[in-house]
């Protein structure tokens, strides 16, 4: 077997032991003679798998006790309907809008109320984190809603300069930064991200959120959502209300075990940002590449750049991949290359693609 | 590696060679270099893979071509809302109500419009399927929803016995009965079905709807809809338009890839007759077990008994238990045993049971 560098915007890399791990328990599950698969939702063996799963994820990330995490499916796509169907009771609320994610879940509220969008970097093209001070939300808000990392981008909210919100409830979709370092949860009243980024394969998506936000809404308002768009009938159950996706929940025990056992998110953020700071200086001390994002805004996780000569990079993509380093393509949005590094890119990978890129260079520098 | 026989009404078992090929490609498939967790949902080995799956189920069921075919998350639930939100332009549908799911999908669209029990049989806990004639449904009801096979009571419209709706759009949940035996597609409007039956790992739902529901609403309608509960976007982009439960829809590939080498549905519909038959006609020999339902109704997946003598119910499940046959429990409104054999539980488990049953009977007996 040769495992590749994939530098995928999502799905993306999981660790190898974790995959070995998976491969080895798939068809018998620590001798209960059946696959992770194959188990009924409401036993035993998976009730363990699951609630060790949360558990783990509340460790690594500080969860709490007054909020609720939830394992849910839909994508981020269906959180963008559910927090302004569940958590908009004055039908008010302002959207921070960096990039295509954050403007899609504007989208979605825009349909449930009065939606107003409080500060936007779409000037630039998204290649910034718009400042805000507390006067530019409507006191009045039910919350406001920010995209923590742009995995588009290539930018982020860091976790020391979150907007003040005051007392309004901040919402953030942290589906390509969760993890990746350490961000304070009591931040936020609600944290949802999909899980194919830092987490497991694609296919479930976390919640966490706090508990008096299930009181926002009258039960009579709650009653008439779709059922599976509740917020309450899912924390009511414990993610049990309906069969949840069981193997892909499992996959993110793991990978939370993983993480654990490597010292959790600190040890986790120190490589990350070794990672990307790697390839950061790299491309401050180029004059053949570029990268495309304000300094003090950049994510450690996505790292979009360019070649100066805009001609290359389409056989920057292609050379890279016969080289084992795939998916460097850019958004079509935004163009050029984009190197996602996820908690499961290994430091090497992040130096392989140094070493390709200085060759590269050489070749087509004349 | 000892394997166990398990009669879970779902998640349930899967093809031991299946599992062993998700083993064998879990960290890379076919020479990939990575694992089909970690692939984009764009890439090209992964767009053959949804496609493979996509194809060989069509091949399967013989879905004609103006049909869509669906990978979507949020299992049947998700569905009870989505059809009534989607297909009732006149607010108005008619209900079977055959058990639990059928109810509770009933309750989702009482959400929506004016809904009307057409029949019901909840007279005698779900223990056989309402006749209905044409003349007991509105005609001017947008559709007919059934729940073709009835999981917790053991009940099902057979293929050659579906209600008669003349005109009007039949919708069916075929969650614990799609591929076990030949239904004709053509006779629904839209067919759903949770995958952990009969298909694969809980976290995806395949959807089979023909074209022209897609035109039932007009767009201003569509548009208010949460985006991730709008079939037209999921056709629209071929059930990409955002990440797709990648690795479950992957191991359904497996399942129906494996269907198909077995001889298809037309081959496993015999053998689940075998299967069935074989537990069906032991039970109906016998005076110390019963079986609960009508027996022109019968459920060839899903088989619920007792033991005359109730109180033995509790030894029975344990004892099976311990002899590797799990998950014999029935469900709480019913109560009593339910054997599940779908289409991964082969004869010699069905055989297993039986003998379990008789040595049980000659232990207890007295």
């Amino acid at each position: 077997m040769s495992r590749i560098y994939n530098f995928s915007a999502g799905p993306s890399m999981l660790p190898e032991e974790v995959l070995q791990k998976a491969a080895d328990q798939m068809t018998d599950y620590q001798g209960e003679g059946l696959s992770v698969m194959e188990m009924s939702h409401r036993s035993k063996a998976f009730i363990e798998i699951i609630e060790k799963a949360e558990q783990t994820l509340r460790d690594l990330m500080n969860i709490p006790s007054n909020y609720k995490v939830l394992f849910l499916q839909g994508g981020a796509h269906l959180q963008f309907s559910m927090v302004p169907l569940n958590l908009m009771p004055h039908k008010k609320a302002d959207y921070i809008i960096t990039g295509n994610w954050a403007n899609k879940a504007y989208l979605e509220a825009l349909k449930v109320g009065d939606v107003r969008i409080a500060a936007s970097s779409k000037d630039l093209n998204y290649s910034y984190i718009p400042k805000t001070k507390f006067s530019d939300f409507r006191e009045d808000a039910d919350y406001v809603h920010i995209c923590v990392n742009n995995t588009i981008y290539g930018t982020r909210f860091k976790p020391d300069n979150l907007p003040d919100t005051g007392n309004i409830n901040l919402i953030g979709d942290i589906s390509s930064g969760i993890l990746s370092e350490e961000y304070d949860v009591q931040k936020f009243a609600l944290l949802y991200a999909g899980a194919q980024k830092n987490m497991g394969p694609a296919g479930v998506t976390v919640v966490i959120l706090r508990e008096d936000l299930l009181d926002l809404l009258p039960s009579s308002e709650k009653d008439k959502l779709p059922v599976y768009l509740n917020y309450q009938i899912h924390a009511d159950a414990q993610s049990l209300y309906n069969t949840p996706p069981c193997y892909a929940i499992y996959m993110c025990g793991l990978v939370f075990e993983w993480l654990k056992n490597l010292g959790g998110v600190k040890a986790i953020e120190k490589i990350n940002y070794q990672k990307a700071n790697l390839l950061y200086d790299f491309l401050d001390n180029s004059d053949f590449y570029q990268g495309t994002v304000e300094k003090e805004d950049r994510s450690i996780m996505n790292v979009p750049f360019i070649c100066k000569k805009r001609d290359l990079e389409a056989v920057f993509i292609k050379e890279a991949a016969a080289n084992g380093l795939i998916n460097l393509k850019g958004h079509r949005s935004v163009g050029g290359m984009r190197a996602s590094i996820y908690n499961a890119m290994p430091l090497a990978g992040v130096q392989a693609l140094i070493t390709f890129m200085q060759e590269f260079e050489s070749k087509h520098r004349k």
